[in-house]
């Protein structure tokens, strides 16, 4: 054996005890001829001591010691003098006077420091991420990461679901998102594409009869990157057989439950909330609402409709709404209104009005003359306006403005720092529409995607009123996030002719499109649904992070780089001519 | 609630209960006007009763039931009639005589039969996978592969293991196997490498200092298929510092272990046996031994090389070896000999001498003649030959003649049906040779990969005598198949250059090459080494079945196309536009 502890394990249990540990130098500091230097590996830090009274050979072989070097010790663990014990650490009680040192590596002097304290610039902690990952902070994250996975995969397990893996080379559907393309050597002329999701094998895994499936999926998907998006991304998906929506909110909140109970030792209540996708729309201006605060909006479409103001009346004409969000105790100054109706401009309203209740109730606002005495009173009322109050307008085309309002509700909270840390305010959006009018084509098309089931009451109104119809699909949102989705399939093929129609595809064209999957589902598809949860961001979230980078071990840059191996790589022509390929880069004028 | 029961747990306990299964039309009988069906789900088989005198209604909506309907029944569990009982079901002692059924969903007729005792053309059953895999026989080897995939995991992260995702797009080296190439939209000219293993990412977790990491790994070669092959398979991958081969063995051992009583509720006794490479290739002429029979060779080298014969004579001229294989009690007709003689010459050996030990010690042989009374004698001894044995001759070069006698022996072993089933035969074969001459490039090039450390005891003949350097490699056998294998890697810069120099590379060329990983490991790599096993090829074991397509769920045909979801597919022109390519396919002639 190597070593017979590691650095995160020796206590006051161990006194007297003769050791070997293996790790990485650390810190390095000289008391008067005695050297201390923290040990590090994976598990903690243990204070080893080198003194020549002890063993000259020892404290000799230690004065070559650099940073990063990886050294094995041998020696006796002892209690530290007293005010040398370092409550915060594990080890700090003890300390080990070293026999013996091997050097297992030298080191080269590391390009950025192991420090959570300071963080190199993105694309030097990318370049040396093997150096990077070496801070404690970032293995938390990696075993965090680990755990949760760990624990989902437990969960799903002693839920009688069974992981399945699904082909990383499938054939792609017209219509979804770009996907990557592999050239298949074998078969000059053709692709194999990377799944952008298990969906379509998932569904063909319950028309198999496989009843429950999960997978922790690895899915690729060509996107024009975001800051929160990787090219790589992993999803904890699943599906099921014989259920409806609540028997997939029972199961992922067990799920959910589960992973904060292990990953962060906090019970999460449950059952979740539930709101309707026109709710949350309503009053949070988001069908990803952040309830950790209030700021719900107020609905004064009738109210203020009735004013004498252009874009009020126009936005009623058009049957839009107007709402109103009361930033409570703000005291906003000119310039905060200024900020957040650039915010508002941002997402694309057309502007922001607003009304300030100054001392003494007073009100102070560009639109103030267009609302008459009563109209103000009503407002007043409606939005519980006091002094100090500013209340922001917006109408028109309800997601529109609701969105837009949305942005601006976000801000308010910010600046108003009404988000409590450490709360993790769970729900779930539902009843979201199953149609939306899409302008440009005008025709319906799916919100979701085309199995997506819609509710059994609203079935027929799929021709006379495909506008009104909600789909049995379900987001999973976490403190604003959208943590994951799903919905109850369609599995019969009458049902699914009739969505089809209503985006004006008959069966027959759909089949040409999706011919493995609905072909499958003539031989006897059960009623099934499911999910898929976003794990990196899950994991970032756990985490306390915004950025999924911090919770992946070889992330890539925002440019699709990976300055560590430098991928992606030059094609050499051999390569290119093994696949029948040549390239054909428009050269720039 | 859709279901208040699986169709594989209804027992006497639950005799009287009103309950509901759903599930798919099995098989269908009518005795008398009353209606006999197996219904079926992933868990088992119920047979639901419809009587038309308990329920006319019920007994009406049955008779439009087809195969592969799925339904949903309500009705009451009762005890079957005596005489109808059936002992090999779980459920089989009950039956639901039904109230009510519901037709969920209609199948058309299934162009295979749901049934594990006929068994499709392997086109259909690749063309109709979601058919396929609703037999039994299917469904309970993907849930055999779930427990192993699930029992690997929790053993792994009980031994502190982190189970880390490394890329799906990564560099590609020159040197290794094929790879599939993905061309990078945002990057004109350039592609990423999908992973062939993990291999480099892991060396690189370790010198991030995560200490022990698993992966149960998607890895893609782009390899001219064999029947065992698929481009896609899964690896239990898996790296640790500080460690030596010892710990591997301990750790792999208690894998297999755990798996093998949880999959298959069987104590597999450890540790398991050792042998090095030149023993196993000595007695059984294989670096995979199938150690469930005997029929070691005997190394007659020293006694036939004295024989008159030019093949003997000239194999020990040139070093080589002359090995003895006796078929015992076999009686051997010539047809026999013939076939296995054909055999050899598969495995590239020029023939096989052969002595049959016939009626009271006579020796028939056209090498008899060769041999001279005395070199007989010694020759029946070594070998103990006696009446009804066969004794089969190969000479020539070590390896070659091994390997084409070990395959002689694998067909003896079959012939004399003395393969015990059932029987499991973990090895280890240990002390690989690090380095093997390339006759036409004329030097000595690594037998594993350029990480592979040589034997502490064998470095410094690492300029003197190569051939004799032996490797911290390993191979984890079981019943002649090779599950999995992997090496203790060169940490050290120094050791790295000498074994590199071997090759004839500098450590400068090297850094070309392998540049990041060569990078990293100068900032501090501790001591580390791993293994893979390749998880399909166990899963196939584990269930019985040499043909790995037999645990995967959606699998390839050997020409690499899948004929469910017709992939590979065409380029599009849009889509290699977008790539930056064009197809150049030389015209058939």
């Amino acid at each position: 054996m190597m070593r017979t502890h590691t650095c995160g394990e020796l206590t006051k249990k161990d006194l007297k005890k003769e050791v070997t540990l293996c790790g990485w130098v650390d810190t390095r500091r000289d008391h008067g001829g005695v050297l201390f230097i923290d040990l590090r590996d994976r598990y903690g830090k243990t204070q080893i001591v080198f003194d020549p009274k002890h063993s000259q050979d020892a404290h000799k072989g230690a004065e070559q010691l650099g940073r990063e070097y990886v050294v094995r010790v041998n020696g006796i663990v002892r209690e530290r003098p007293e005010g040398m014990v370092n409550k915060g650490l594990a080890t700090g009680e003890i300390e080990l006077i070293v026999n013996h040192v091997d050097i297992l590596n030298p080191a080269d002097t590391p390009p950025l420091e192991i420090d959570d304290r300071y963080l190199a610039s993105e694309e030097m902690r990318l370049t040396y991420r093997y150096l990077d990952l070496r801070r404690p902070t970032m293995q938390k994250h990696l075993m965090m990461r680990h755990t949760a996975a760990q624990t989902a995969r437990e969960y799903l397990s002693s839920q009688n679901f069974c992981e399945i893996e699904t082909p990383m080379f499938v054939k792609t559907t017209p219509g979804g998102a770009r996907v990557f393309k592999v050239p298949s050597r074998v078969h000059p002329g053709k692709f194999f594409a990377l799944p952008e999701s298990p969906q379509m094998y998932k569904q063909l895994l319950m028309v198999s009869g496989m009843d429950r499936y999960f997978q922790l999926a690895r899915c690729l998907r060509d996107e024009d990157l975001r800051a929160d998006r990787q090219v790589e991304f992993t999803q904890i998906d699943l599906e099921m057989s014989y259920i409806g929506e609540e028997d997939i909110y029972l199961l992922i909140e067990g799920l959910l439950k589960s992973v904060w109970k292990r990953v962060l030792h906090i019970d999460i209540p449950t059952p979740f909330r539930r709101i309707t996708f026109h709710e949350a729309m309503m009053k949070f201006g988001s069908d990803k609402p952040d309830l950790r605060f209030g700021l719900e909006f107020v609905d004064v479409t009738k109210i203020a409709g009735k004013a004498d103001f252009s874009v009020f009346k126009s936005a009623v004409d058009k049957k839009g709404v107007i709402l109103c969000l009361n930033a409570k105790k703000s005291n906003f100054t000119r310039k905060d209104i200024e900020d957040l109706t650039e915010i508002a401009k941002l997402y694309k309203l057309a502007g922001l009005a607003w009304i300030r209740v100054t001392a003494g109730g007073k009100l102070e606002s560009s639109i103030v003359k267009y609302l008459s005495e009563d109209i103000q009173k009503e407002i007043i009322k409606a939005s519980g306006a006091e002094e100090g109050d500013v209340l922001f307008f917006a109408a028109g085309d309800f997601e529109k403005t609701a969105t837009g309002l949305g942005q601006v509700r976000l801000e308010v909270g910010r600046r108003l720092k009404l988000i409590k840390e450490g709360e993790w305010n769970f729900c779930w959006v539902v009843d979201f529409p199953s149609y939306e009018w899409d302008e440009e084509k005008e025709r319906w098309q799916a919100r979701h995607h085309i199995f997506t089931s819609p509710k059994d009451a609203d079935i027929d109104k799929l021709e006379s009123d495909p506008g009104s119809v909600l789909a049995k699909a379900y987001d999973i949102v976490l403190n604003g996030v959208e943590l994951g989705g799903g919905s109850i399939r369609i599995h019969r093929k009458d049902v699914q002719a009739r969505c089809l129609q209503v985006t004006g595809l008959s069966y027959e064209d759909a089949i040409k499109k999706f011919d493995f999957l609905l072909r499958a589902f003539q031989y006897g598809a059960p009623p099934h649904g499911g999910i898929a949860i976003g794990f990196d961001r899950m994991c970032a979230l756990l985490c306390g992070e915004s950025d999924i980078r911090e919770v992946i071990a070889f992330p890539r840059t925002k440019n699709v780089e990976n300055p560590m191996d430098g991928s992606p790589q030059e094609w050499q022509e051999s390569m290119l001519k093994e696949l029948y390929l040549k390239t054909d880069i428009p050269k720039k004028p």
